[in-house]
């Protein structure tokens, strides 16, 4: 019994320090959607999950009733991170769980007055970040914002 | 020898449970290239591995000859995504593993054809997604897609 | 006490092989920051880790006393790749651990004499890669560098 216990007990050892290495046969990937988006009808998920990762789609300054919230820069950036916002809060997120952002801007010379807004969002961390002029972003939008976050 | 075996397991647990906050010491890289790839010279691989994450390089419409697919945004987007499948396949892999696309646009009226020839690689499932329009692309393509999947 | 150990044993077993498939509660998030990046007051930390996966910010061509290396894309590009390899050595990582980057060029027409520079900071394996034209770039960069690394 004793000697079971051993071998039992080497071959766990093995076992556990080979986990690192090897990854599960498959993981899961789980497509977060909505009955909006899907009406919709654009080839792309809100976000997809896989491993705890979660890749957020480019999202813009849209409101609920259709069209990008009107204003400029400003009023546009609020609405599309509070619409991050809505999809990190759906699966239990928060902006302190997101590592990394992309930034599109229609016309750079805005990146000081998309920052101001976009600073409010945080607490001090700041995830890391990209940003870049667009030639152009679907509907016309000033700003679309892509963000990764990690469970 | 009981003490032994029970000083081992107890030092089995604490390994287990430290496993998944303990990064291993090293995560194999893994490039992924081709001998057309690697004849072309260009400084990128054409997808890396590390931990099960495959990172493809941005593609392009480009046809095995050289140049890219003719006929403009539809034939090419057509080709860019018969490029990635290629590079996908030789991994094993297929679309239903890829969570993530970052999709970029020689001018951004053109994602509505885009999205046409894009959706038809999908079975109703889709990545997470950006798009936005570039001010050029490499070789002078229409569009560039990049992709991100997981094992 | 053999039972005990029997028992240990087991229940470690179990243990050991849901590792894979269970996610830790929560990654710990790392906000990779410097004195000069804090002064700066940028709303992005210069990298962010989670899980051993490094995400750095886009990154420019700046001078220690501030501005953009002067003479063109090819300085400033060295200038930019420099600036990328201090953030990875200060994190005990090179070139060899970066799996992805993207390259976004104020002119894509600059891309040829970019690669020259860019090619000259690995040994013969290159990171996926992405590389398009912006329409501008913060502090009128002529080119940005964003890295994802895995230790």
């Amino acid at each position: 019994m004793r000697y079971v216990s051993m071998i039992a007990a080497a071959a766990i050892l093995v076992g556990c320090e080979t986990v690192p290495n090897e990854a599960p046969a498959q993981s899961e990937i789980r497509y977060i959607t909505t009955d909006a988006a899907r009406a919709a009808g654009f080839p792309f998920s809100p976000a997809v999950e896989a491993d705890g990762w979660v890749f957020l789609s480019g999202a813009l300054g849209t409101v609920p009733g259709g069209g990008l919230a009107p204003g400029g820069i400003g009023p546009e950036t609020r609405q599309t991170m509070d619409n991050i916002q809505a999809t990190l809060e759906s699966q239990g997120l928060g902006w302190d769980r997101v590592v990394k952002c992309s930034v599109f801007l229609a016309d750079i010379a805005e990146w000081p007055a998309f920052n101001e807004i976009y600073k409010t969002y945080f607490d001090g961390n700041y995830p890391a970040r990209s940003a870049l002029g667009a030639s152009g972003l679907a509907l016309g939008a000033r700003v679309e914002i892509e963000c990764i976050a990690k469970r």
